[in-house]
């Protein structure tokens, strides 16, 4: 029997996670739950249903995970909480910073309805949150360092498009190459933001528009771009659309430590990440979780989990004989 | 309270982990056990003791866990089913053929026991397994590699020795860039033995040995290097103290894949080791892990467990808050 997976919110995390659900054979999507009117929704997987959100505890005894696929600014601190009462849920939560006050809620709620809950999946918070505390336990003596990029921000891109004058941009975080390679050739370097990442911004401007104005005003921006080396370039909507419509990203999460009796020996791990489509992938490792949410739920766990928290074999469709045999 | 560990065999991996222990505040070492005679063993840890491996038993309640640092070969199929029956175990067992017959045989000995055994831990198996399965478990369609080196292997290092004429000798094991190259590029090329390795021998004769012999003998070697394209340097004795005398090693572990309704998009994902020192860093695995099995046991559980098996935050000396504050 499958794994029947709900998704809540149909933008572009919801594709893909659609579209991770089809290349796992043991799960299979039974509905997806929005706000706009189903009938104007249209899906890929035809044997899905479209549903109302407000529709969605109904389905309680209809799924065994509910992906939820909306943002952290304001959907998902609201929906994680109500919906693990109803559901094995898994989220995205990125917001770094209100992690411990998100799993706090969503581990009452789940509690409170017998449910798993797993929180801020996808690859950062994910698999660079992994990666970090795998080898901060192997070399406890040494120096994190995480890149991000080139890839596109959507915050940022945002932000931008917010300035007067201008009619769409979108925003590259780009690794500076010199620092990750004095990272890599063990130097651990002290780095300010400015040294680890610059901006590049591809905008198109509203007719009339001031395109001095607008890049003086994108460059000075505080929290966003004043702390970085940015530049900025003016193109047509065709260029834009033409040469900059993918959502591409991905990064690099470093550590590099000493071992030995007077730490005398050097070690560097490294776990990188390019990818094409950063929904698509973050949807891809949310599918890995939500098989481990109800695997987890299948033995009677309940309450919030994270990455940190959930055997690696859980995520795999194999068995433990299968992946001893083939990947140990 | 400290974890109390116990080190079985004082070899290189014996003193990596005497050394990994002191970069852990909650973990002390209480005895290094071996076969030579204890007066003859001296070790760093000046509150350890050094005691005849066949008294081991009489530990049983002195220790939290015993690590077991012989050999694949021939110590650990005996060794970890006999310990486990007394102790909480970590090995590095790393015939990857031979691990399923491992497995059973201590699973068996250690639910006997009432104890945890975690076997296979290091970096190959160990962290590549780990990376390994989480990257198939992301991206169920696409492609594995693992590239070893640059480094030593001991195996290598070790027939070379046996041949007649060789005083010594230390080979080197080399990925092929242009072939790391292709699969970085998201080619997914079908690669050989040959393209994927180079092996690189410095080799020290006996006096009157002929070379030319020496290094026909090496290259034609079946399983070892005649699948391979080998380089055979020969140097004198005091060279390769002075340039050969570490113990390096690394290694790649990629997956690239494709996720999207069409399979549009593509993805890799990398990750990667450069060691100073390849027992020193088996060892620090091993540590985390150690740390782990204690704290599986502490729960009540028993049996055999893999690197798959073991949720990531067991590793970690911190809180699961900590982590989650600090790491997510």
């Amino acid at each position: 029997m499958s794994i029947r997976i709900g998704i809540m919110g149909y933008g572009n995390l919801g594709r893909g996670v659609e579209c991770a659900i089809r290349q796992n054979p043991d799960m299979e999507l039974a509905a997806v739950f929005t706000r706009r009117d189903p009938a104007e929704v249209e899906i890929l997987t035809k044997t899905a249903k479209v549903v109302r959100a407000q529709e969605a505890p109904d389905w309680k005894d209809r799924l065994d995970v509910m992906i939820l696929c909306g943002g952290s600014a304001t959907d998902l601190p609201v929906q994680t909480p109500e919906y693990a009462r109803y559901f094995n849920v898994v989220d995205s939560f990125d917001t770094h910073a209100k992690i411990p006050e998100h799993f706090a809620k969503v581990d009452a709620a789940a509690k409170a309805g017998g449910k798993v809950a797993v929180i801020s999946v996808g690859w950062d918070p994910g698999m660079f949150s992994l990666n970090r505390m795998y080898a901060n336990a192997i070399l406890p003596e040494g120096k994190d360092y995480t890149f991000w990029g080139r890839g596109v921000s959507q915050g940022h891109s945002d932000v931008i498009r917010r300035i007067e004058g201008v009619k769409d941009a979108k925003q590259y975080t780009i690794p500076v190459e010199s620092a990750l390679a004095a990272v890599r050739a063990g130097e651990n370097p002290d780095l300010t933001t400015r040294q680890k990442h610059t901006r590049e911004c591809f905008v198109v401007l509203k007719e009339g528009a001031d395109a001095a104005k607008v890049e003086q005003e994108i460059k000075t921006m505080p929290n966003y771009f004043a702390d970085y080396d940015t530049t900025v370039h003016f193109i047509s909507e065709e260029e834009l659309k033409r040469d900059h419509s993918g959502i591409p990203h991905g990064g690099f999460v470093l550590r590099s430590g000493r071992t030995g009796w007077e730490k005398e020996h050097s070690h560097l791990i490294e776990y990188s990440l390019k990818l094409d489509s950063n929904p698509e992938f973050t949807s891809s490792v949310i599918a890995a979780y939500a098989r481990a949410a109800y695997r987890l739920a299948q033995e009677g766990q309940t309450g919030c989990k994270t990455v940190f928290d959930i055997a690696p074999a859980y995520l795999s469709a194999k068995s433990g004989e299968e992946l001893r045999a083939s990947m140990l």
